[in-house]
């Protein structure tokens, strides 16, 4: 089944706003094995809607259109699909009596602009919207079946998970001939995109029904796989299989999968060890910290963070000593191993992490250029852990890749630790 | 100027990732006067993605691509764009240069699989990406100018804003018709939207040459002034009009103009005072002094911060009195304010900023309901102030707009403050 998707606005062709209806459309057709094959945004111009409709009903078996319904007078969608069907508009009753019913129902008398909403193209068949007025609208041209709904996305997802999209799974449920399939994203970190695929080459040929991909989310890689196959057991036994096949490959820079991410998992991880984290930041300034609170939750596991920009607090809050400071200078493994050592025993944490460098622009040294980055890793049983790292790129990214590679240091600990 | 949008990849199509790329771009070209016409997203299948190429290329006078450049087998948009103009991939000498002195820099071999960035259209012009290696390339097909940029939002943006755009505007100076335009983008903190606009909508019909525009940039909100005019003169004395207008009506919400950003302001207006900053969070969790760290040179002015998530570290970093923990509890004025005072002690800043709250979605209590948060801010002759801020929305929101009430604390005392 061919599906495209059309949405209309300005407000989503000049950046004032997201469109975040088609990426909730898209995930739920996904499950139901059905990859959107298109989506076009227009802007509220006749001439450019019609023409996307007539080009979408020409190619696809589905067409889920979005925006244009309501009262106002640039909402004319409707007319336009009017005119590609070779149809009037013409003033339904059934729609007529759900407005008058919405007005009377919150005792205020029904607005002129809103019986607009009730002209529909003459053989389209309406739906009515349990969250607003403007109600779904269905039309079939040539072969292909269009669904007009309402922009704003509390009524469209309502109206997109009570009706249309039951209907398109009635449709491919009565097809015959079908696709299966199955899908995974394998979340990892510490591996750069052209690794990832030289990693997994060798595992395409063994694998005819799988689809591999890449997506880079910096500082993460992720490896999507798609299994196709004409039942959704072999389909789900090809994924299995190639899965299987990834993570051997892959080891433990597999963080997650799916909608995982790296933050929870690193906490869920501690939680699970019964273990507590603090941390003391000099040049991420506060990211690490950032990153594991944004989770709910976090509170129960990170207990503490130091954001020390100067020796003065390197040695109040995290107890660096000034003789470490002046003889290695605050960007060195002595310094960064201090600083987690001293930031795990000021919050009495089962771990401490530390990260010290030069994020740049300025600062650096010969032998310690902008980029060189100290993190560092104090914990039970075992001795205080450091690593010199050299990043390229802006500040940004220059943190980002050092946030993410000192809370490495810890994920892979926590994989090798003897569990108590 | 007819400009379409071409976005390729199956995250975009399947719900994986939603497009932020073009809303990006959309405003950018708004603010230049043009409206993009057009915006289609395709997955990685070759037939539809020369089929878009084919499409947009013979409506549009300019196609901007992105996707599909990198280094995997899963890259095939300028291979697409070689069969729409009916020409080979050719190795590119520059590219490859490019490409072999990123990899030196690096000191790693360079990979096999990343030749293939190399190889463009035989007759396109490559730009190299200063913040990756898939390089911008550019290409003309009949009377349409394409642009193909690699898809990862921070190498995307920088080649659309350095030469991408400079290049749209040019073009658009050439033309023989020409409308001239001015342009002022006013950011505000602290104004919902519906404020903004009702606050300057007495504003539109004096100033006939002038279109007003909105932009929510959470938690900022920002007015887009664009005079329209047919001499330069003209148009630059209109937008001064409505920007003396706008700001009267505004005042101190206005924190900046066009590109510049709240953290760089306020730690320039601090280092202007010749003051320091430190700051305590508990419910914010270091956003904050990620925040003020992301600029560049914040060390000269912001010199600690802590992440106290726990009674026994608001008293050991911040000297919060465990009485006052215990007959107040943590979210409360009593601690933000002796949070504010302690950090400022502790680290012996000018100032000290503080926040405590229930960013959720635990916690809270009848009186202090989650979203409720307490912020304060401490300095040299005067009493320290605490706020008392209730927000709505998901643990997300509460921080970020919690972080940003707590630092437009601070901004506005620095405006009133007499200047020593």
């Amino acid at each position: 089944m061919r599906v495209e998707l059309l949405c209309t606005g300005d407000e989503l062709v000049t950046g004032l706003i997201t469109d975040t209806n088609s990426p909730y459309l898209e995930a739920r057709l996904f499950d139901l094995g059905v990859k959107v094959e298109r989506v076009v945004l227009v802007g509220d111009v006749r001439s450019d809607i019609v023409q996307a409709l007539r080009e979408a009903s020409s190619r696809a078996d589905v067409v889920v259109v979005s925006g244009g319904l309501g009262p106002t007078a640039d909402d004319f969608t409707l007319e336009c699909a009017a005119a590609v069907a070779g149809v009037p508009l013409e003033e339904d009753a059934r729609v007529l009596g759900w407005l008058r019913e919405r007005y009377a129902a919150r005792g205020v008398p029904i607005n002129p602009s809103a019986l607009r909403m009730a002209r529909i193209p003459q053989g389209a068949e309406p739906v009515r919207n349990p969250a607003g007025s403007a109600p779904l609208v269905m039309l079939t041209l040539g072969g292909c079946r269009l669904f007009f709904l309402p922009g704003v996305p509390r009524e469209y997802r309502a109206l997109l998970d009570g009706e249309v999209l039951p209907r398109i799974q009635q449709s491919l449920e009565s097809r015959s001939v079908r696709v299966f399939r199955a899908f995974r994203l394998l979340r990892t970190v510490g591996i750069p995109e052209s690794e990832l695929d030289l990693a997994v080459a060798p595992l395409v040929a063994s694998h005819p029904r799988v689809v591999f991909g890449f997506r880079t989310h910096a500082p993460e890689n992720h490896l999507k796989l798609m299994a196709e196959a004409p039942s959704q057991a072999e389909a789900d036994a090809a994924l299995a299989a190639v899965e299987a096949d990834s993570r051997r490959v892959l080891g433990a820079r597999v963080f997650g999968s799916d909608t995982e991410e790296y933050a929870p998992v690193l906490l869920r991880m501690l939680a699970r060890a019964g273990a507590t984290l603090s941390v003391a930041e000099s040049c991420t300034g506060g990211l690490i910290s950032q990153q594991l609170t944004a989770v709910a939750g976090a509170s129960a596991t990170f207990l503490g963070g130091a954001v020390v920009y100067t020796e003065k607090m390197k040695s109040a809050w995290v107890g660096v000593p000034p003789e470490v400071l002046e003889r290695h200078t605050a960007v060195s493994s002595q310094t960064a191993a201090a600083m987690a050592e001293g930031v795990r025993a000021a919050c009495g944490t089962t771990y401490g992490l530390s990260v010290t460098g030069y994020a740049g622009p300025g600062g650096g040294t010969p032998d310690d250029p902008v980029g060189t980055v100290y993190c560092a890793l104090a914990g039970p049983d075992m001795a205080t852990r450091c690593e010199r790292m050299s990043f390229s790129g802006d500040r940004e990214r220059v943190r980002l890749f050092a946030a993410s590679h000192t809370l490495e240091m810890l994920r892979q600990h926590l994989l090798t630790a003897p569990q108590s």
